[in-house]
């Protein structure tokens, strides 16, 4: 089995390694469009060669983790090169403009969009790890665009290295997924924001952060490459989730210039129910 | 040693196992309003009996945590039950009305104002767990103010369960504090509100969390018992933080509307700077 990762960084390449985890025989390709990064790649074993464009065509598998942006163009290209019985998958984090990118693709049926629900706030080669997947959500879009025999290849490896698989069209996943994802991320660079303006004066300060702060502000590290694109191929839905956001700040902060302790008091209390939504998916 | 801990739960329970593990020969005395609380905790072995603020006599340290509207109250009225060498701490997280309330005391040199950045999501006396300050940092207010055979107590007490100690005057600690621990904690509780309102009729969504929310949105499992009076104590420099995070939040939001994505790419690319920051209070 010869398997392409388009994009050797944290998505692919810990993809890369579970996959030889899985599939010892599997020989692993890399593209990528920073070569320290496939250098990187291959002194770090996730993949086994360096590869091109043009020796696509002896892939069965082509895994596209690169940014939301830049896969717009490249799927269709990879679509081009590949052989009939291979399948291409997706790894972004928004799902309608792919979609709609290769709906009259003439090997559409060859292509598989997913969002393994999975990652860390690192980025590059070096970020990747295994066992990344194991235990998590992954996301099919129009499964039903896909050629049966790809989508059953799809399912045996993605169920091989411990991912469960939910079923969801392009507009679902975008909507909710601005709300479970890309609202954490923006809401975390603006505290880190809002921190270091005060503070970058006083590194002393940050002697008082504490496991709290590091755990909401973890996400500011995430890479601006990778999340600027997302933001914007779901504008519209970021932006939805935002004003919500907003407005409940804007009102935590009335009720507390009201003096309105007890209304605060019951509005984290009826939050708390997190507790339950989060275990229950545990 | 007889140490009492009044209100046993995650910060006071904590103690009482760290001082349990580092002076064996110390007995541990417990009081607490909740008496299930105190059942539990004899149970978990974190007091050894249970207590009243009649024994308080006998005591050469106290520790009061509570929620910080009680300890106003409290902490005077065990500085007048305490014999004359004993040390009273309190663990609160702020700073400035605690120190204003015991100011005229007749015993204030039998208090130290101390604030240990550590802590979970969870409270009560089964959310306390041992080695919870190893590595931490805890904050002292007005150390001068405080007997200096007792300030050398505490800081053995202090030290040897790991932390390591910082100085600074009650006002600068409030105002710090909203930045690095006070905002975080509404920032993710407006995150819990948001979402839950959002799609509190989809459960099946909350499968798309990944670990990127659940890191932002943790702090929103947090007591509200115990974080509505922090807020209210310090409620200035708290509605200052979320004013700043409520304008960084709808410059991004309107950058987005504008299609500025360089502007937001720079604006992360920037923000990435809080890795070095924590990186360098490792």
């Amino acid at each position: 089995m010869n398997i392409f990762i388009i994009g050797v960084g944290l998505i692919g390449g810990s993809m890369a390694l579970d996959i030889q985890g899985k599939y010892p025989e599997a020989k692993i390709f890399g593209i990528d469009s920073n070569k320290e990064h496939l250098n990187e790649a291959l002194e770090l074993g996730i993949i086994h060669q360096k590869a091109t464009f043009e020796e696509l065509g002896k892939a069965s598998l082509v895994i596209v983790s690169i940014p939301v942006d830049v896969q717009i163009n490249v799927i269709p290209k990879v679509l081009n090169l590949i052989s009939d019985d291979a399948l291409v998958m997706d790894v972004g984090s928004t799902k309608s403009q792919i979609c709609e990118g290769v709906k009259d693709h003439p090997k559409r049926r060859n292509f598989l969009a997913t969002h393994p629900i999975a990652g860390t706030e690192f980025s590059g080669p070096s970020a990747a790890i295994k066992g990344l997947f194991e235990g998590k959500t992954n996301i099919i879009c129009e499964v039903e665009k896909t050629a049966f025999k790809l989508q059953e290849k799809a399912l045996e490896i993605l169920t091989n290295i411990g991912m469960r698989i939910r079923y969801m069209d392009p507009k679902s996943h975008d909507k909710h997924i601005a709300y479970m994802s890309h609202l954490s991320h923006i809401s975390s660079f603006m505290l880190g924001k809002t921190v270091i303006e005060k503070e970058k004066n006083e590194r002393d300060i940050f002697d008082m952060a504490g496991s709290g702060f590091e755990s909401t502000v973890r996400l500011a590290k995430s890479s601006p490459e990778m999340w600027t694109p997302i933001f914007e191929q779901n504008k519209e839905n970021v932006i939805e989730t935002l004003e919500e956001y907003i407005n409940n700040l804007e009102e935590f902060k009335t009720l507390m210039q009201q003096d309105n302790f007890s209304e605060i008091y019951q509005k984290m209390k009826s939050t708390n129910y997190i507790k339950q939504i989060l275990n229950g998916i545990k």
